[in-house]
């Protein structure tokens, strides 16, 4: 397998998380987001990928995109250990969850909005990382309130073992912590992040560990 | 089955496809996202679904949120007809479609998001609606590459019944013509969106034909 991926791109280290949970070697091919005007716009990237987005992965001669279809793969090819729970009830919870940060706060904060937001709306950067800011608290208030409500969480978001809902979740809150929001207002949130930054496969995902790490 | 839903929401819109489908019954509770502040951000409804969106479905005592977790619970509670494809990756390229629009278009141009631009930053009236079109050309450009290259499309994104992709593409080319965009650029989605709109189950679903249509 080969993973398309940038060392701080969100979506790529939820893939980098899954892939070492379930013990997949692969292979690392960073594309960097910023370097000679972005690589991922460049056409070699964008022939694989022709939404210049990260992570893509490689398997054979499959070409998967978009994280959520990538660890939903991973997980139909390699059932052991699995991402979502058991019953359809559960499995719709945990993808609730993933889907709040998947769908609800990381593309609002991506990079070619916070570009559209400078650029073409002159926005400064006070304003623009203000914006960064506050679709996080949002979105992190709302989602401590939907964990709290469902009272399924344990070591993890639901229960003691990683789901999907953790590789979303996770690389959320180091974006949190890259822009200096005090997660330990979101108590369940910053528990269950400090709890999964012991796990061996989330640590060896995080971005500081990346072979393209700056 | 109780779908709480506004005419308008696309989420909702994808949720109604999907119980067409599978020929399920529903009751219909309109949640109003404009009329005294929201209905959505009153706290009968956020005691039901945390982060104030739409829909929500209900099943027993079941409460189901997220539009793609609620047609994954669907697809799984009642398999016939199917909406995913029967292979991983063909599952996966039909996830990654879904994914284009519920992450990469739809967050961006969400109310909330368009409420924020207009008071926090004030953007005028002609920016936003921009911003809006924007984001839909952007990701319909790409999505039609996406089409194209995998060559899979028939009838619908993927051969020639309906799947998850289809059921957040159509709501996303409503959009796109509510602000006035030219479709016919993007033959491929154009040319989908034309047939869905033919099959019975898309066409019950749509914007103007729910019992709070405006």
């Amino acid at each position: 397998m080969k993973l398309y991926s940038y060392f701080r791109s969100s979506a790529s280290y939820r893939v980098r998380i899954a892939l070492n949970l379930k013990g997949l070697p692969y292979e690392y091919v960073p594309v960097h987001l910023v370097r000679d005007g972005g690589e991922h716009l460049a056409p070699a990237y964008r022939a694989l990928n022709q939404d210049a987005l990260l992570p893509t992965l490689i398997v054979g001669d499959d070409v998967v995109q978009q994280s959520l279809a990538i660890i939903e793969y991973l997980d139909e090819t390699h059932p052991a250990p699995p991402l979502l729970p058991s019953t359809p009830v559960e499995r719709a919870y945990v993808r609730s969850v993933a889907l709040q940060v998947a769908c609800e706060i990381h593309p609002v904060d991506n990079l070619r909005v916070l570009k559209y937001l400078k650029r073409t709306l002159g926005v400064d950067d006070a304003a623009k990382d203000a914006w960064y800011r506050h679709w996080i608290e949002t979105g992190f208030s709302t989602l401590e309130a939907h964990l709290v409500a469902a009272g399924r969480t344990g070591t993890f978001c639901f229960g003691d073992t990683p789901t999907v809902a953790d590789l979303c979740l996770i690389p959320q809150v180091f974006n949190a912590h890259r822009f200096n929001i005090d997660t330990t207002r979101y108590p369940t949130i910053h528990r269950i992040n400090e709890n999964a930054l012991q796990h061996d496969a989330f640590a060896r995902a995080a971005p500081g560990a990346q072979p393209d790490a700056e």
